[in-house]
């Protein structure tokens, strides 16, 4: 039950583990994009509204946080600013504003929450971390091959036990109506309803086709086609009756000539049927979708018109977007999280032994340890044992009048309880040398 | 002159050398503060509006940016939701939330972005990081010490030239005004006078406190003990005449005797002065300042009361904050950026060649270097070293149809314009030796 004090709906609040398992993440896929060239780019949290509204739809729209104005403004009860809703708004803003000073083609990533007042659920949140890669100003398919690449190698980085691609191109989409003779304003509906055949059976599709008016001869065509055994084939003689059909074939073979050198056998297929929701891409189009994970856990595109319609430059792009939140939930556990975790608890065993207790921490973390003293009241040894055995520490070092008076300190593993006397002056070395041993 | 592709108002766009500078200070922060057993906290981005409303003051709650109601609500002009404008009252809700599931003491850090609709000005945003640590659940010094320690390793690392501890304690102040008689009405008014005893002359100081109403006598009697060449006496006499004064000094002593060995000479000192505006202070209290720097680049002290008032459990605290945004203006710049510059740069020439060419990327990747086919239109060598060069490339991979037919890939050295053949198969181990011997 959600309390006052709960994060508001459909946000979290990340303790310490769950920080270091999202940053570990984080940092392999900005490893990788830093690899094949991309460049970060960091935009602020909101946008002027203008910037934001009208670029989603009218559903979109009514999905965006907006900022109240502030002072004398606030009572208008009017809104002047709007949490960003993706990543791509504001590369299209970016471009426009710093042209120049951006390299030709301009490769870059963007990680960071988006906010989307969606109905919060399982695995779907109203703070979210997105994650895109694109390259502006290049026709080039060897961009397009480039972000599938890099998508790869991130997710096979990440250690996402099962995925693989499926690509098509718009193209391949428009010479397939073109060669099946669908009149052009069935087209869209079309394709939407020759996407669910992942989902649907052979006969379902075709009675959806037919129920959008599709002439029944039409639509038992496409769908044999699609889920013959010798479908790839069938589909690959159909296109070529069509210039545009041809030319997305040609498209197609050209990326998958690029890529599939790099990939492991069997990651990534032609697949004339996906079509990807969005109507801005121009030409190969392409999901990734992993056993066990409904949808797809990332997907991209070329756009070539989208950056100028949203009020950038008109300039050509590709690009992908990792579902990452999705992705986490694939990752196997990580090394079992030592966040926060000590390496070394230092016993307080006395006022007057304060100082001397403090300056071993200081020397264990000059060691390369997290190191921290005892901050509790009780002066008991077995109490501040028990709490450096909770802090998960590795070793405690215990600093009494006994210690104090040999110039000692007993280091004492909590593993094994063994005990060692261990002269001042050499702590940080043996510390060093213990911590190489425990790796 | 900002045009509509400029990003809001206080805010920034943060192009690659800029991500990189701050992610490698970022970087820094953490590791220091991990290394002193503090576990990172992240809590969204927004919480509800009455966790945040009354907890800033009446001026503070007019900077908060406020999220209008959505759907339905939205024409009713109200908020529901607020922009973070700090990181204790989220900690105050997260520390009421996750209560037992949090290790006791809990010391955590967070970093992040938070915003303030203030006026935008030089230094001054209303996006702008806030880096906090805090250790609640404990009334040790040790922690007090802890905080400072962890700020100073963290200004040390950052490469911060030249920075000093102020030291006070709210008791010490309190001791204070009771050991030179002035009046309880007084006493707030009179210590953020004292406070500006840096800044004004000992006579201005002097006739603003008997402006407030002081008498003569009093205001001279302290203004001349606080800045007698042997004022620290004088004054830790004159404390020594109040229990809450000698207390004070007893907290002071103690913080100075466990940091001061740890830090180089002359980086901590008493200064009865310090008042710090805060009000929920109850503790030792602190200030890091900087030469040439107006103001402080750290702050923080003990707040036994807060977290309750905030909302949240009954638990003592300390903590510090580090001006982020301050503190990167101070830092020396970093090694030159190689933000989104390449490693090895790789040219296409024909259309047939794309494919290995591609590949030679991947290799280069492989030897753990920043690589990128061309992805221009020029089929011309010199166009596409002219590009390598601009990249900041190393080296540019130049793979024609002689190389092909020769098995091999000539490799340029864009610095030294020297050239070798090497056969592809061989590329991987040549670039990573080159790497290596490059550093």
């Amino acid at each position: 039950m959600p309390t006052q004090f709960d994060p508001p709906s459909g946000t979290r609040d990340f303790l310490a583990a769950e920080v270091e398992a999202r940053e570990r993440a984080f940092a392999v896929i900005r490893s990788v994009f830093s690899r094949y060239g991309f460049e970060p780019l960091q935009t602020p949290a909101f946008e002027r509204l203008d910037v934001l509204l009208g670029k989603y739809g009218e559903e979109g729209d009514k999905l965006i946080f907006k900022i109240l104005r502030r002072g004398e403004h606030e009572a208008s009860g009017e809104a002047d600013l709007a949490l960003r809703y993706d990543m791509t708004v504001p590369l299209a803003r970016v471009a426009a504003a710093y042209g120049s000073q951006l390299p030709t083609p301009y490769k870059r990533y963007a990680m960071g929450p988006v906010w989307r007042a969606d109905r919060p659920g399982r695995g779907r949140f109203r703070e979210f971390v997105q994650c895109d890669l694109d390259t502006l100003g290049t026709t080039s398919v060897l961009a397009d091959a480039e972000v599938i690449c890099a998508v790869h190698d991130t997710l096979a980085g990440l250690g996402v036990p099962d995925f693989r691609f499926l690509l098509n191109s718009r193209h391949v989409l428009a010479g397939l109506l073109e060669a099946f003779g669908v009149p052009g304003d069935l087209g869209p509906g079309v394709l939407i309803t020759l996407d669910k055949l992942d989902k649907m059976s052979a006969a379902d599709v075709a009675g959806e086709l037919t129920g959008r008016g599709l002439a029944s001869g039409t639509a038992a065509d496409l769908v044999a086609a699609m889920t013959a055994p010798d479908a790839e084939e069938r589909i690959r003689a159909a296109l070529k009756l069509s210039e545009e059909g041809s030319a997305g074939l040609d498209e197609v073979d050209e990326v998958l000539s690029l890529v599939t050198p790099q990939l492991p056998a069997g990651r990534i297929a032609f697949t004339p049927r996906l079509v990807r929701g969005l109507s801005y891409y121009t030409g190969p189009i392409w999901e990734v979708v992993a056993d066990g994970v409904p949808g797809s856990i990332s997907s991209g595109g070329r756009y070539d018109q989208l950056i100028g319609q949203l009020g950038g430059p008109d300039v050509p792009g590709t690009g992908g977007s990792l579902g990452i939140e999705r992705i986490l939930l694939l990752l196997p556990d990580g090394p079992a999280g030592r966040a926060g975790r000590l390496d070394a608890a230092v016993t307080i065993l006395g006022q007057e032994l304060q100082p001397r207790s403090f300056a071993l921490a200081a020397a264990a973390r000059e060691a390369g340890l997290r190191a921290s003293v005892y901050l509790g009241s009780s002066g008991k040894l077995g109490r501040q044992l028990k709490w450096a055995s909770d802090q998960g520490a590795r070793w405690a070092l215990i600093y009494g009048h006994q210690e104090d008076e040999a110039g000692l300190v007993t280091v004492r593993d909590m593993d094994s309880g063994e005990q060692a006397s261990v002269p001042v002056a050499e702590l940080p070395g043996y510390l060093a040398q213990c911590a190489a041993r425990a790796g």
